[in-house]
This record gives C-alpha cells, structure tokens and sequence, in this order.
C-alpha cells in the first residue's frame, strides 16, 4: 500500500521544533477519514502498515527536518546557537542577500541538515528509538507556515 | 510497482548544478520505451506511478546531491564558497593528500550533503515545492560523469 | 514485497567504521531463516527482492549513519579530526553539558550526518559504487551497543 498527504504546520519562530505529535496526528487523522468513508474496512490502522516506511518531506529550500533528541529543550537552543556560529549572519561573505541576511544562510543550514527524514514503520507504529523525536528546523527569522508531503509505503 | 533506471550525468565543472530536468527526462525517456515495448498499455504514464517516491543515489563518494533553491544563480556560487570555508582545502590538516587537495575535502562535503535525496510523486509528478530543484554537488576539480540510479516505488 | 529486521551493533570506539559486510550479513542471514521457515521457496534470495530499496535507521541520537570511501582508513582517521575542529568540544559554547563534553557534540554531528542512509537494490543486490562502503558514526566516547533497523522495499 502506498498513502500520501499534504500536513501544513503553523508558522514557529526562528529555532529547532518537535512535531513528532503533529505527524502521528496526521497519520491517526488519515484513519478515521478512511474509517468514515471506508466503512466496510473494520481495522482501525487501515491506512497505516504493518511494516514499511514514512518519508517526511518539506517543500522548502530555507527550513529543514532532522530526528534528534525529544526530552530537553536546550539541546535544541544549542542546536540553534551552534549553527548560527557554523553559518555565520554576514552579508559580506554572500552574494545572495537580496532578501534579507537570514536567507542565505538558511539555504545553507536547509541542505546542511536536509530536506526529508524517512522513519521505519514497525506493527503499525513509527519505530523511534527512546529519544528521537522529528524535528522542523525553521531556520528564518519570519518562515510562515511550512507544507509537508508524507508518504507511506509498506503492506 | 518498483522501477529502476540508471543515469549518468555528463562532466560538470567543480560546484552547484540543476539537474531537475535531466532527471524528468530520465522518467520520461522510461515511458517512451516501455510504450514502445509494450504497446498493449494505453497511458502515457505507465511506468510513473500516481502516488509514490522518488530515490535518486549517486554511486561515488566525492559528489553529492541536495534539494534548494532553483531561480537564482548565486545561491549555488554562495554555497560553493561556504562550504569551502567550512571545509578548508589545506593538505596540513589531513592524511588523505595523495590524490590531491581536492579529494579528501570532497569526500568530507559529499557526506555533509548525502548521496541521495527522496522526491515524492504525486498525480504522476515530482511534488518539489516552488523554488526547489534537484542539484548534483560536485566537489571535485575533475570529477568527470557521475552516475546515479533512480528508483521508483509506488502505485 | 516489505520486510524489515532489527541488528544490534556491537560497541565501538569514537570515530568511523565499516558496517558494510554486516549490513550484507543481515540481509543473507534473514534468506537462511526464510528459507527454514518456508520450504516451499526455492530460490535462495527470497526475502531480498530484484528491485528495490533498503533503508538503514539508526535508533540513537548521538551515532549517525553515512555512505564513503570504503579502501583507506586515513579517510575515516580525517574525518573524525575534521568533525572535532568543526564541532569543537567546548563545553562553554552549549548548555546541555550535564552527560559530558562528548553528548552535545554527539547531538550535532549526527544530525550533520544524518540518522539513515537509502541505497538501490539492483539484481538482488546492494547497488553501491565502486568505492562506497556503508559507515557508522559513533561520535561518542562510550556509545555503547547500537541498534539499526532495516527495511526493504520491492519485488
């Protein structure tokens, strides 16, 4: 089986988000929308595998995803500062700098980090080890709402 | 249905390049063929399935392939000039010099960006977001072709 | 076809490795049980389809995955030198110190390198380059076991 939909997240600040819980909603909502018009299928987990693959992507060339640690946030500030020193803000290093200083060094961090994560689906479920969460990487200072296409494939 | 073709890109000069369109080609040029192999298939689209991914590999360790920005010229100069800052071709910090300067740099560029990206399909097409390409990153002074091999899983 | 399996790593020390043959070795062992479990298939590689994908993903936070240059050590050596001077082990510059010096390190360069790697399956087998060997990353001092989990995707 193959599923897909689109999930647009609302716009976050400048930083490194969890979304775990906004995917799972997205694939549990998939579920009971095939329940309501499928009624003839019985399993609760219709759309969603046994076994196979989540792949996250996001259609954006200055925000980006990664699965990192879930529990303390300021793993998730040092990520932040810890880029921001490793791509440093200055418009004298680019060319690129019509659209404000933050963009070019997003297109950097974007493709430094990338633009999907694919997640293994075990007995219905995203296989995450204990302190992995998915993570937007919003790396602009005013990014607006982000669109994600997630895609499953699995039997 | 999974299908599979392999594309070897012509030598490209060291830096960021497009290759979107050779790579609809690649699908494309896969329709063509299989409708003239199997004649009995009506759609033109038979071997692109409607909703899907896309995996594209490269086969060598001093190139590799990213998603960003696909209008402007000088985001992809910025980033050949970023990363040879962050990467700093100085034969002083490395072991791996015999084959020459260039080579142990592009082996460290190409596993910051990876050797693969994953596209999904939807409606029969690459779902990329408005201003995102798929770019080959070539590291190398001489790389010479890059070979790639696309895979396609869907229905 | 879909099927996945969990390999536990054995611990290694800080720096990079060559997972590639027990990557191979999972895949090999999984046709034996198979073909224990089921009489009935004849052929040898019965769990490894022709055509298809298979993702490897890392369970940790602090280890990563990459695909590099699998023949002289000294690439592997150079790396983990260039990961410490790009990602310096300054507890001064983070806030989440409490594990030890090497844990937010750990956090960024996994991220940099990635928690899973994607490759082609071509004829029943890994469609790698010539000089493309699967690594694991283990960024910290004492990493311990870790776990993968791989999935293949085809038919």
């Amino acid at each position: 089986m193959v599923w897909q939909t689109q999930l647009t997240l609302a716009p976050r600040p400048r930083g490194f988000h969890i979304i775990t819980e906004e995917i799972r909603q997205a694939l549990a909502g998939s579920r009971q929308r095939s329940q309501a018009n499928m009624p003839q299928m019985n399993s609760p987990q219709s759309n969603i595998p046994k076994t196979g693959l989540l792949h996250i992507f996001i259609q954006h060339t200055s925000a980006s995803l990664a699965i990192n640690e879930s529990a303390d946030p300021s793993v998730r500030r040092d990520f932040e500062a810890h880029f921001n020193r490793m791509v440093p803000e200055d418009p004298s290093l680019f060319e690129h700098t019509l659209e404000g200083s933050d963009d070019m060094t997003s297109h950097l961090k974007s493709s430094m980090l990338g633009q999907s994560v694919t997640v293994p689906i075990t007995n219905g479920s995203l296989n995450l080890g204990t302190w992995q969460g998915i993570w937007l990487c919003e790396h602009r200072n005013r990014g607006g709402s982000r669109r994600l296409i997630l895609t499953v494939i699995g039997e």
